[in-house]
């Protein structure tokens, strides 16, 4: 076992932290960051400030534009990220865009690929995932799936209705989550153009960080050629599996870079303001909350790093992603919410940027699973006697 | 010792409760609601409402319009005002009003109670508090006063700068916390449209329910004469203390109405929503939720209860003030923090009033001393052997 | 409402308060204090000295030679018997023998009365309640129940094993839950002295307060006569609960009293050891702990007060006293910790009470439901829309 | 970064795997565990079952008989040993004798090693460290320091009080802190059996794990010539430093292995017993306790890996072992209490080693620095801008 990151990775860490610094966070106050999310004109401004850099989708494969990174990789890269709310859009690796085209990379037709994966990678084009629908539809539960697919002829039809669809205002490809009669769950791929696509309503979110924001889909007897399923019918339900892990836990990654940018506020805080006599860092009850931050970032980052060397192993790692989303998310959350009390009135404010990341981050805990689901589904494996993995072999 | 509530504060609870229902949550989502709180407009519809109904200013001597109310007695009603997040507006009972009003009636000269007390009582005009000052002046150190009221003759001259001044923006009446040289800090009281008062902003916030939202505000050699010294000079610390711990209080109690509201909207949507076989009430990780919460609400109901009782006994109630304020603000939030993950994705978006409720709370957990000041006065205490107050007398 | 204690009250409190500090403290070092409770020569000196002082039984009618105090009493009493291990033995209300008075009062018959209550409330015997039972038997889940009654001629014959059965070594009397075939759940008296009831062993167990420890009862065919039934075949359960809810309360009030003690150690400690160049309270890293403490405290005593004018007005009082279990056992479990750490070294030795209110507080988490299942219970309560009541009318 | 172990150290794990479930976990029943820890005859008998099985002192450097392990393999050695109580014993890795035979191998001369280090290494003798003194002594502040050590000719004579000196009782060997006047902290080697040092009693402690339990020691004049100096004069805090930070750590590798055990009991119980129509932990409240054990395991095992690779890189890791120390404690702690609850009644009696690892682990948090002292270091360096050491180099 080894702690230690190879040359590269340190260097290219050290690329994304100044980009960050230098082109990413001035443009945090820019009004084009609205209430649902940087608008098109920011997003193609940070795009292509990171074309510039290199650093424009570095978890595509080479050949569509991106620098080939492990899931490793991705857990520095996407910290680094991650300590701006807007880094993840310079980069092209925010939600659900990202983990849309890892699952193209992995599940698409070279034609599928070409159409939707390079003008994705290049940051040409926005994405949406359809799965999560409204009661009785599947949420946490998706076995409970109600939009369907039918076959007409040599196409599908589909129908049904979806929301929390993050990104769907302005997306042009839909990847949609849909019950073929008598087959099962399968994945289709659409123009968000195409006739029967109709995007009900932007819904109002506490979060801000996502473009285009979550919008609610409804499909009206939508036309889509058998071309169009994505990878094989009816195994819908395990491409969202291979889908999840990784998603699930770039989440974790750039969250974890932006719990790191509140605590690097609230440290400095914590040096200048003065109360009762000293720095309130100098206050224990301020330094205690200092310390647990530094500890719940710590292992986060080292649960991160663990699964994603899991992944790269080649496992599923449904079990790992799973104990990483809830630790990591319940921790980066603390984190927040002390970075919030340390500033005191300050936090509550757009003063610092402290507010806007523990307002983003509350839906963290829900989104790929709340934490309850996880807590169930770990609790089953172990009551099976289901080990985890270490990374390639063995178990830890 | 007696658990029961006397018939007339019975059938009090049960109006305000019909009142809220009827009148004021179907106002919730009247777009008159804006980022800083409700209009004007908004504001007098409610006030408008309550005079109706009988319930306005309930915590104001009758003389002054209002029901007399004692500190249990406003347990009582302002816990079910707060049960909508327009509900304390609506009654008057809002922050800083509220607590302006009953410092006015302490303290106030007959004079300054018919100029100021009435009209404030009568929902006609608003008022802000002007204590705290951005680093290095006041905040959660008091002592750290850098505003200050020079004597000029008769008259005085206050210069200095205050933030986090809720509900200036629209007020008519200010009171100002300045140091006078060589006396001590002294309240003034000052019409908001004199010349010397600044508003320089309007401050962007999580919250969304206070009437005018948070200015900063800057005097600027405002002059004012002897006559606008509220009480005596170089009281105004002591003064402060005599607003801030029923004012601690106020707040504990319609938060813990909100609270109970997001508990009703959660446990009607536990009842509902199904997944995995079974409303998701039924699974323990959801229903022990509803239960920590029911025992946070409750413990939170007699903390306040039993603060209001040493008030009512004549006590100044520090103690028991700061006790209260830390016990009820982590309840409740943890009671909000819970809501929102049982609703899972709903529950970060305005479908329902939960998301508004926990943006709005987290600041409560900072406003008139954030936990960590409450716990550190609370430990001072308790070394030197101070014994809190049972009620009327003896300790518990 | 009224939070004020009646001079009566105020007067046994004081009294009880001295009568521990002067007359059973002194003996908490006494040899006869050993690994399964105070020995029977030592209860009988206790018994002895709270008898002189009057305050023997206090729990129990008049007629009974107790005080009869109001479960709204027992709760101010009984905290104060808590505050040394041994003050419970003293005062006759240590468990079960306290839940066992109480029952046999509601239940029994006169003859029974005269024959069991008599002498356990004059403290000449003991007697322990056997109910829970070896897996596959009934533990939290009363319903699985194991040990039968089988009627034969006018008598019944009793096989099963039991354990967790505190006080059964040295009992006089045994109250014996078993199942009546086709009748149904129904409790019996019995002489632990006859044939055919075997104390297999005393188990070995972290705490060390209940004479005659916890015991392994083996029921090898016990004959007793139809006039040893308690109460009425077939409500066994029932009466189980018009035991249970009270005997919950009580182990909160003798457990707060406990936890007092614990957190006055740990402050007289905090005032006195000296760290880092000041006394380690005034670091707010142990400050915050004893501020925590004060607070769990009197949340833990109003909801006892609270639940205990529940019961005195008669309700059975089962949801309330669910509650009142887990926000008392949660909260006096935090004190003890919090003042083990405060100790540092120490609070893991005999030097001082704290060590041994700790460990023996463990198990309070546990008998009589452990959390979960009050939480359950809470949930389904929750769910149906049950609410609790305020006191003797109403909710709250 | 790599997370895979070697061969060599997989098969290590295996080997003391194996050990400890068929040599040592038989023996822990034996009636040789006594109030005061395992008697010297079971701990040779543990040290001979080790022996015979090439597992002896892994820590040490071959050249005295060890394995001459990393810090990091230590981590997974430890672990294992950790599984049983008994573990450490058998292995001779159990403290404080592991951090005293790291010290001696850093800091001693080749014939203090010789007289010391070789039969401390062979489990022929044991050590104390003599550092903890009563108020107002040294405690977790070290400066502190009350005993002295008076140069008298070419000697030195040592006169002080000393307590909480684990495995006092039956040691051959004390390495003494005590203040040469002018100088400053001095390390001192000396026999036990030398006139001066008097082992004034045994402390009755919850804790039974450690061989000699814990003693209260006085120095009596005790004279030891210049050859008995630990290293260098006035460099008795650096050493103490030295030794620190690894005993620290080891501390946490093998409750770790504890915590990992009693986690496996409580899974076994989980399955297997039945209420409420199923197993307990298909019961949400259940197997959430088993998932949050789960994952406080992985994080403090990835913890404690970390830090045992910024050790091996040659770092002090002052920074990284009090954070770890802080982690861990309260993470297995965590487990500990789940376990217990998770077994209900069964987890408060010696039926399984549970209750023993809850009692035995709780000094844990206190032992080597509180949580306190640690948060409030850890506050400091991050108030400094110290940034903790990725591993060999840079930052994480």
């Amino acid at each position: 076992m080894d702690f230690n990151l190879s040359p590269e990775l340190t260097e290219l860490q050290a690329r994304i932290r100044r980009f960050v610094a230098d082109e990413v966070i001035p443009l945090e106050r820019d009004p084009r960051c609205g209430a649902h999310g940087p608008d098109e004109a920011l997003r193609e401004e940070l795009i292509g400030r990171a074309r510039r850099a290199g650093l424009l989708s570095p978890h595509v494969a080479p050949a569509y534009g991106g620098l080939g990174l492990s899931h490793f990789g991705r857990s520095i890269a996407f910290e680094e990220a991650g300590y701006s709310l807007l880094g993840p859009v310079a980069l092209n690796v925010f939600a659900p865009d990202e983990g849309n085209m890892h699952l193209l990379e992995e599940v698409a037709t070279p034609a599928q690929k070409e159409q939707w994966l390079r003008p994705l990678a290049a940051g040409e084009i926005r994405s949406c995932f359809c799965m999560t629908e409204p009661a009785p539809g599947a949420g946490s539960d998706p076995s409970m799936l109600q939009t369907t697919a039918t076959p007409d002829g040599d196409d599908y039809v589909i129908s049904g209705r979806k929301w929390f669809i993050t990104g769907a205002d302005g997306a042009r490809l839909a990847i949609i989550m849909a019950m073929v009669p008598g087959v099962g769950a399968t994945m289709f791929l659409s123009d968000m153009a195409a006739p029967g696509i109709v995007l009900e309503r932007n819904m109002d979110t506490l979060d801000r960080c996502f473009p285009g924001g979550h919008g609610v889909v409804r499909f009206d007897g939508l036309r889509v050629p058998a071309s169009a399923i994505l990878g094989e019918l009816g195994q819908g339900f395990r491409y969202a599996q291979v889908r999840l892990s990784p998603a699930r836990l770039t989440h974790c990654m750039r969250w974890l870079g932006a719990a790191r940018r509140a605590h690097d506020i609230a440290t400095d805080y914590a040096r200048q303001r003065q109360a009762f006599g000293q720095a309130i860092g100098r206050h224990e009850g301020v330094g205690f909350m200092l310390a647990d931050n530094e500890m719940d970032l710590h292992v986060s980052r080292l649960t991160i790093l663990h699964c994603a060397s899991v992944l790269d192993a080649g496992h599923l790692a449904l079990h790992e992603s799973s104990r990483a989303k809830v630790i990591v998310s319940e921790a980066v959350w603390r984190v927040a919410d002390r970075c919030v009390q340390i500033l005191g009135g300050q936090g509550t404010t757009s003063e610092t940027a402290v507010a806007r990341i523990f307002a983003d981050m509350r839906a963290f805990r829900i989104y790929d699973g709340p934490s309850e689901v996880h807590r169930w589904s770990l609790a089953k494996h172990i009551l099976r006697g289901v080990k985890p993995h270490a990374a390639a072999g063995g178990h830890a």
